[in-house]
């Protein structure tokens, strides 16, 4: 089995991104998978385009895409994805769709196929906290996310594919009072957790990890 | 025009439900458009079945649905229902369903066609804190927002339709540390100025709204 | 009796101070106790100098200060104030001393010798978040605290005293995303149950209210 | 230079006590002071009496004692100890003094004179998140503080003592939603940050550092 696991260059004024600092040190193999990791530019449109392309030249089993959700407490696994690009801040080279479709010929949602459940439970068995996330924002993240479900749908049914979310870095906290965060080996870690549990887990456990709201 | 406002009976071992509380007080004429509420139920299928027989009935040109998002600090309308009941908790008949579509025939998702960031910033205008969601959870929230939307996709095209949370209101968070909360007056005033928005608007403003993630 | 209750002027940017907003609305009787309210500003020793000389002129019995934290929940009573002035911001007038003493010939600290503990019970009672606090901040807050109860130790030894937290008030929350607020209405109720406390109870109620941290 | 560092065992239900978890991991020397550490009771009394016999036996030059403060989102210096213990929970050994004083012949409250300012700025220089923090609560851990400066200030007054707040550890957070953790490893390197910062100053910096509430 392949796994492409990508994670966004810095944005937003950050110096670090850590979503590619975890990704990049994530072990090569996994539960017997291979795992290729790529960074990919916090742009519109380009980002999801860089990870089309690499779908078709390295025919990954699974596509797990890793972004910063700053504020967040734990490493979250994202259920959905929307049909909506509202961009808060600019992208890196200066974008700002304003609730414009990601794909205008895609459905409303997509959700993830990947064992969201089984893999907030591999994270929390480690020791880190995690919850399933029901919403992935509507910048880039949510962008990629759909993206990569659309294509999937469209072009590689037989590929599973995700999206999950991480805290800053500890380095990133440290001038934003009351604010979580998490050290990069620890998110490392985390995604090796959900990575495990994704390759073992075909279909997802029963849980209850619903949300009231 | 007639608007269908509803709100939710108490659930989770609360004594009020701050949605109802406010809803009930709401002025029956606002911008010229009547007014008509009416409480639902905290239960699966129900809720939904309540709203779909009084839209037969009443043949409103709007329907809201307002329910508690505990934790929340302000007045939050909905962008979108997606199509999943996952409950954390039992609902008021002791139902809990994990992981089931709304409607088996429907759509992922449903984006409501109220116009969400108008009626936002016309809470903000009035003073009271406010912000777009992009999550209703996966509970009866969610279940009776998109069960709203998908009625209104098969049977009503013309009608519009979507959800607000409220947060608890002040004495529901006497006992709850660290938790928000509003007094039920201006819960109410701010749905008011919500729906005042949203009879006055037929499109969506064009804001900055989104959220990174 | 006779209780002077003081509210400051707006700081910090904000067009309005909660806690004078709120004071001015007080009742002007409460529990056969005569309610005083004076603004004060928000300004290093000018703050406490107004209120000492208005302790001089109307002799009064008990007297309370009342000031916003932005970001606290619920209706705070503090139990203790500390002989420091550390400012994040500089007061009205452009003061911003770092680390000096309220009054160099003063205690340490000095605990509030009002009942704060029923206070805190009284303004739950009524419907109102609340918790004691065990840190009035080292600003303009904590600044005449300290000084009413070192005036207190020093030339008013019968005079009971003390300081309550407000939170934002809701339109101050308006563009500041997370943050708690409360109605000026419910504050001014708020208040109102914890002097209605202080008059009538002359020792505090042995209750569980300390915090672990 | 001698340094006694002392952390607390688990308490409240936890398995782990951050605070002792990453103090037996601090190296033993700093800046050529040298590093004992003692893991003490979370018990009433007994927690300042092991320290006070320590004091006497190993006559430090600086005595840091370090606790547990869940839910704060980095590791933070105590400016203050206030003359009051008002537990919220039963210590180790099932004391629940509700407002009593510390010891009835102490002050209302010591000021650490370690150089607090300074070490914040050490831990944040070092990456880590951090702020200076005005309550060291009315448990167990200002108790401490509370005696450490006590004893300092009428037996030791050549030392130099204070208390620093850790936050719980990522495990303890795995399943308390929406709490901040650190990695015990980050945990030990801000210890070790602010120790080095203390052996080093004997002043405190001069810094804006304080709280508005």
């Amino acid at each position: 089995m392949k796994v492409l696991v990508t994670g966004f260059d810095p944005f937003g004024g950050e110096s670090i991104n850590p979503a590619w600092e975890a990704v990049k040190c994530i072990r090569n193999e996994i539960a017997g998978a291979e795992i290729v990791t790529m960074q990919i530019p916090t742009v519109v449109g380009r980002s999801i385009e860089r990870i089309h392309e690499k779908m078709k030249e390295l025919q990954p089993d699974m596509v797990i895409s890793v972004g910063q959700a700053g504020g967040r407490f734990g490493v979250t696994p994202e259920r959905v994805a929307i049909n909506i690009t509202d961009a808060r801040i600019p992208d890196n080279e200066g974008n700002q769709p304003i609730d414009e479709p990601v794909f205008a010929d895609g459905d409303a949602a997509y959700f993830s196929n990947l064992p969201v459940k089984a893999m907030v439970q591999a994270i929390k068995d480690a020791g880190y906290p995690s919850s399933l996330s029901n919403s992935a924002g509507t910048y880039i993240c949510n962008h990629v996310m759909y993206g990569i479900l659309y294509y999937i749908h469209k072009e590689f049914p037989d590929v599973r594919g995700g999206f999950i979310h991480v805290p800053y870095a500890a380095s990133q906290a440290v001038n934003k009072p009351n604010t979580p965060s998490m050290a990069i080996a620890d998110i490392t870690a985390a995604l090796e957790a959900a990575i495990e549990a994704a390759v073992r887990n075909t279909c997802d456990i029963r849980a209850v990890g619903g949300e009231i709201h």
